[in-house]
């Protein structure tokens, strides 16, 4: 039974509705997945992200590696039963953030352009890379200084021991900087990698019914990305990623992921897709029109810790930044008609403004369930105008603001 | 009517159990009083606060004075609009946190120990006073460096504006290092801004039907506490604050209580009594012992916030550092048969010694859930054993760690 089950089409773009099935339940897509990137959604307990409606958090192999451990998260039961997460868990392999420290400020532009936010966003912190090997990456770690070691094999067997419910494979995120010869080698040896990530992963039996996804990389170059969608494709993966520089601006971004959905439409065509580290509002609707199956970004939780709201103003990018003197005595609520705890208690943004001057641990977590409320809004409309066959329409509404 | 209606006594004690009414609803008691110092309970929303079954917050006049002022508050409809709290709210009188920035490190010492919690717990910050006159202290807000000035008028209608239920006379809390002669000139002085602030009220009729809490000061001499606890009971005020220093350790601490309650039980036996920044669990026992009828106290919350639990554990001064390694492992959770969410979601130890270890906000948030859920239960147990007549018995479980 494949992994994904598609249950609309939109007629006019390429977007489609599904239900995802894993070990820990079923994902409704498109979906967004809020980031658990050391076992927790920043401010959040995990009764609180369900009943914003997500069905899937994501977890860092890099970060969990490190600390606690994968022997001892296994130990414990696995990171559901850590975090206390009875739904799904998709992890990160780990290559995003170990590349991040050799490729310097790789977090930085890896999209060519602001931080993203695959993984914790932000690369390693203090650690930084020994060796770049065929064998895989000896860096130092950013919490001890230790010597350690991550491998295509490694990170299989760490997202193993999390028991995550569908595993990344172990990838060189190649950075937006690289020249095409770089990424076109970098490409090559992301697709032996995979090879040895599916051959682990066959000696141990696809641990837990877990499913896997390949990563297509290729930078900005068609050519490399269509040809690691081929390759990707060929490889008998449950799902496929799209990782690696998008660009340098939204246009060159879509174009990016354009060219690899296409060539997966044509010859993986069932098989749930991943956008890795993208989830601005127009980014997920545009997406989802380009056959996006689910995405993960730090950017909802990350700007309501920085004060920051999402709002119905594409003007300025959906955002309220909170700490404007503008609101001081603003009474309205963040949004009207906001189903969140901050709006359905009738806070005004006066009262959001003090607590981020103050700087309020409450600032930030109300701030993130508001946002998090936004984007789990916005892709129920999505999923629900797919289903409905009026995607065009809605998508339309959303841009404007509506 | 009186504001405490007394519907319990333990007859080997001077405790009492009771109902204090307030414009914002009843509040059992003894009872413990979270603090939301800067209109927040620290990491909490209110729901969630009063799901733990608090009855009342107290806000902290000098820091909503500051920020983001009194007049912006009452724009807004008063704090428990603001800070979206239906319930009872006290607020502090900024006596103690301005003060201690003349005091040096007050804060610290207060009680001749560590960093007690009255208000914010710890004085001013980068603020220092200018001048200390009979009219009032003149000082540099520690926010912007302005000029600003507090006097009993200045927050009895500060604490107007707030729309406290229950306002706290402006005192000067003498400080434990001040020697007996000071201690008395600054009792004093403190019961002439007790005249002053009766005065403004009765001149702007009680706002809101607020309750008034004349404050008891008198450091460590059983003659000034006595002498001071005389003049609060003869004033009018409808209830009664016990603040300043409590003395070097706890058997004068409750020493100093005992001297002031056993007066109240002679001259004001009805009205209700407050401990001011008092909050361990042995304290808390003893204090209702010794006739107190609510607490504030800023360890519960602030204990969460830097790791620590609460649990039945008396020989380690009911505390649970998770930081420390011994948790790694562990995977009990924090209290059997705990109703805290961390508790009651089966997290382990180990996942919040991760979650402390990583500096994740969820650590300090679960904590502070479980802290005032102990908290609540510790105040609710004292409280049915006095209806019960069992405190004596209670008390000395509790003591025993049960």
């Amino acid at each position: 039974m494949p992994a994904l089950r598609i249950i609309a089409r939109d007629p006019a773009s390429r977007a489609r509705a599904g239900v995802l099935s894993t070990v820990h339940g079923e994902v409704r897509t498109p979906a967004f997945v809020p980031l658990a990137t050391a076992g927790s959604v920043r401010t959040l307990t995990c009764a609180e992200v369900a009943a914003l409606g997500y069905d899937m958090v994501l977890g860092n192999t890099f970060h969990l590696f490190l600390r606690p451990g994968g022997e001892l998260v296994e130990r414990l039961g696995g990171l559901h039963r850590f975090m206390g997460w009875e739904r799904a868990i998709i992890t990160d392999s780990g290559g995003f953030q170990v590349f991040s420290m050799g490729h310097g400020t790789v977090a930085d532009e890896i999209k060519g352009r602001r931080p993203t936010s695959r993984g914790s966003g932000g690369g390693a912190g203090q650690g930084s890379i020994l060796s770049i090997e065929e064998d895989g990456v000896r860096f130092r770690s950013y919490i001890d200084g230790s010597e350690r070691f991550i491998s295509p094999e490694v990170s299989m067997a760490v997202q193993a021991q999390l028991n995550s419910d569908i595993v990344l494979a172990f990838d060189e995120c190649t950075p937006f900087h690289a020249d095409r010869d770089y990424t076109a080698r970098s490409t090559e040896r992301t697709h032996r990698w995979l090879a040895r990530c599916l051959d682990w992963r066959a000696a141990h039996a696809g641990p837990g019914g877990s499913l896997f996804y390949a990563i297509i990389q290729g930078g900005v170059h068609e050519d490399l990305r269509i040809s690691s969608a081929q390759a990707v494709a060929s490889s008998g993966a449950e799902g496929i990623a799209i990782g690696g520089s998008l660009g340098q601006d939204k246009p060159q971004m879509y174009e990016v992921i354009d060219w690899s959905t296409r060539e997966l439409d044509r010859l993986a065509p069932e098989r749930p897709r991943h956008l890795l580290g993208i989830g601005e509002v127009d980014d997920l609707i545009r997406g989802v029109e380009l056959g996006i199956d689910s995405f993960d970004c730090a950017m909802p939780t990350r700007l309501a810790r920085h004060g920051t709201a999402l709002v119905a103003d594409p003007a300025n990018r959906w955002r309220l930044a909170l700490d404007r003197p503008a609101f001081v005595a603003d009474e309205a609520p963040l949004a009207e008609d906001c189903p969140c705890p901050a709006c359905v208690a009738g806070l005004s943004r006066a009262y959001l403004h003090h607590l981020v001057k103050t700087g309020e641990q409450a600032g930030g977590r109300l701030l993130t369930l508001h946002n998090l409320t936004f984007i789990a809004s916005l892709m129920t409309r999505l999923r629900d105008a797919i289903i409905d066959g009026r995607l065009g329409e809605v998508a339309a509404a959303l841009r404007a603001g509506n």
